[in-house]
């Protein structure tokens, strides 16, 4: 379905060489040499470049929010799109401090939503099912919607962007996204739901019945298309699509908290290359992100106890990125600049 | 000498209440929570903003360099001013990126400095003595160094800055800041001691032998003042009355690393009050910086694993600043998105 290839290593040394060449001690620059080094590997350039960096939300609700897994109400999915279509929720704030464009593409939530410019409706129904009782969408939808977030990053390709971050909004997706680590990672169910939202301790035991019944009504194996089918969300599958698509035509993917990283879980089952294309932004306070990442190896650039979703963690963290290519492409040279370099050991001691 | 009072505390409560309205859930933007609530604060103000941030970087050489502590020679020093006031360093690019006001002053740089436009010469001479065997300056210069750095603070407030960082460059000034730390904290000189600009274990070893040398040698007690006269750096003190001046006027500090944190140690020895002026913008992988700040009470805002001084911690932290000042003032309220609000504890039940 995708074609996804590791990126070639053999720029690395010259990468590193122009880095280490840079005015400061070799490594001083810490996660932000990691960062330039992964995207020119990417771009397959010593002076990558980044083009019309783009936040792309996908909204959608979820059958399993009746039963309760959740302190606010579904409706505030609906809600929150029309804040995000209004100008006024954390993700807006954070696009326009720091140049990027936002859209949001409604996947599937369950009250209707108006027309308007920066929404896309791509609706794969008002909700997912419940997956309490029945797979919360079939094969089929599974694989329409993972469709139909490549295309919304094609489009964007085509129009000049290299860089996307993707963000989400969901009532009850943290259940959904516990139980995607849970099946792909093996790593126990009570590791990998955490307060979402806010639960009280209460609420969360409450959460973790809900979810611990549902997995033992269902048997997906290790199948990640099946997993996604039987627990995903409508707005996690179109997230893992577009990953898929955007790690295919060598876009920087900027991966946010525990749901989007759920849906990097997927996408990493499927093609194991992605994550050469992948800068996990920000660790989420939802207690299973930390170990999310720890299981797919990847270093968060930031820890906020950030818990919103919505992109915002990947939001935030763009200038730091905007750093990373700043340091490579701007700095001067030990030679440019005429500065001595190190004494050799033998001089230090 | 200054006027530091702390903030009122009885704008927090209409603050926290305007935070927590936001269209999100409770505590979920994390530390951008925190940094909203302090710039509130200091400001006075439910609309706090930020003019004309600035980065202040101090330079000065270091008498204790000839002991062979660092790896790099003391030439490096005044190249690596040579490279801000050309505009090539770290410094620069991510002043530039972020929007920052750049300005550099001759602490005591031992070798000599053009004329330009973007430098301020106040030398206290060229480099300190080495504390090894004698103070590094006296007490009289000591004050006059804060003196001269306060009024550079003074300057910019005057032009309507109310945001500043402090940045450092002089070879052997971890050696300094490792001795302001152990004698003001009393933690053991060993774990204040690290690479520096990357010593290998041998380097290390030696360093610590020298500095344990020089602190068997002086009997400062725990007075700050006699500790930075004897052990520290022009651009240290220089950095200290900066700070007490920034925090007398009620601007926002942004701490940079180890050895701008070492200044601030000084600073709140002698005025504890400034803290409530103080973000510490990123923990350095100098080893004694995650315990420095753990005795300062500060949580450091970014862990990026870098160790170049120059203010560029506080540099690249700036846009999550403005992340917190843009959410406050910017993210629309539950009632004015008409977003509903958490299910009370006993419908979630």
């Amino acid at each position: 379905m995708f074609h996804i290839e590791s990126t070639d290593k053999r720029l690395a040394q010259a990468l590193q060489r122009k880095i280490d060449q840079k005015t400061k001690p070799p490594g001083a620059l810490g996660s932000l040499e990691q960062v330039a080094l992964k995207l020119g590997l990417i771009q397959q350039s010593l002076i990558p470049v980044l083009n019309a960096p783009c936040m792309l939300v996908f909204a959608g609700d979820h059958g399993i929010a009746a039963e309760g897994v959740s302190p606010y109400p579904q409706e505030v999915t609906q809600q929150m799109v029309m804040n995000f279509l209004n100008g006024g929720a954390a993700i807006n704030v954070f696009c326009r401090q720091n140049g990027m464009d936002l859209r949001v593409i409604n996947a599937g939530v369950a009250e209707p939503l108006p027309d308007h410019p920066l929404l896309a409706d791509q609706s794969m129904g008002r909700g997912t099912c419940n997956f309490l009782n029945t797979p919360a969408m079939t094969a089929e939808q599974a694989r329409e919607a993972i469709q139909r977030g490549a295309d919304q990053v094609e489009q964007l390709a085509q129009q000049g962007c290299n860089v996307i971050g993707f963000g989400e909004m969901g009532i009850g997706n943290t259940s959904s996204a516990a139980m995607l680590m849970h099946h792909m990672t093996g790593i126990a169910l009570a590791e990998c739901v955490g307060r979402g939202t806010g639960l009280d301790e209460k609420g969360i035991l409450k959460k973790l019945a809900v979810l611990q019944q549902a997995a033992n009504h269902h048997n997906t194996g290790h199948n990640p298309m099946a997993i996604l089918a039987t627990f995903g969300g409508f707005e996690i599958a179109m997230i893992c699509g577009a990953m898929l698509k955007a790690a295919e035509l060598r876009m920087l993917v900027l991966v946010d908290g525990f749901i989007a990283s759920s849906a990097l879980l997927i996408a990493h089952g499927l093609y194991p290359e992605i994550l050469d294309y992948c800068i996990a932004c920000h660790q989420s306070d939802e207690q299973g992100h930390r170990k999310l990442l720890d299981y797919l190896g990847l270093e968060p650039l930031l820890r906020l106890n950030m818990r919103l979703g919505e992109g915002s963690g990947a939001a935030v963290a763009y200038p730091l990125i905007c750093s990373s290519l700043a340091f490579l492409n701007e700095m001067s040279s030990f030679e440019e600049a005429a500065v001595s370099q190190r004494k050799n050991e033998a001089d230090q001691a």
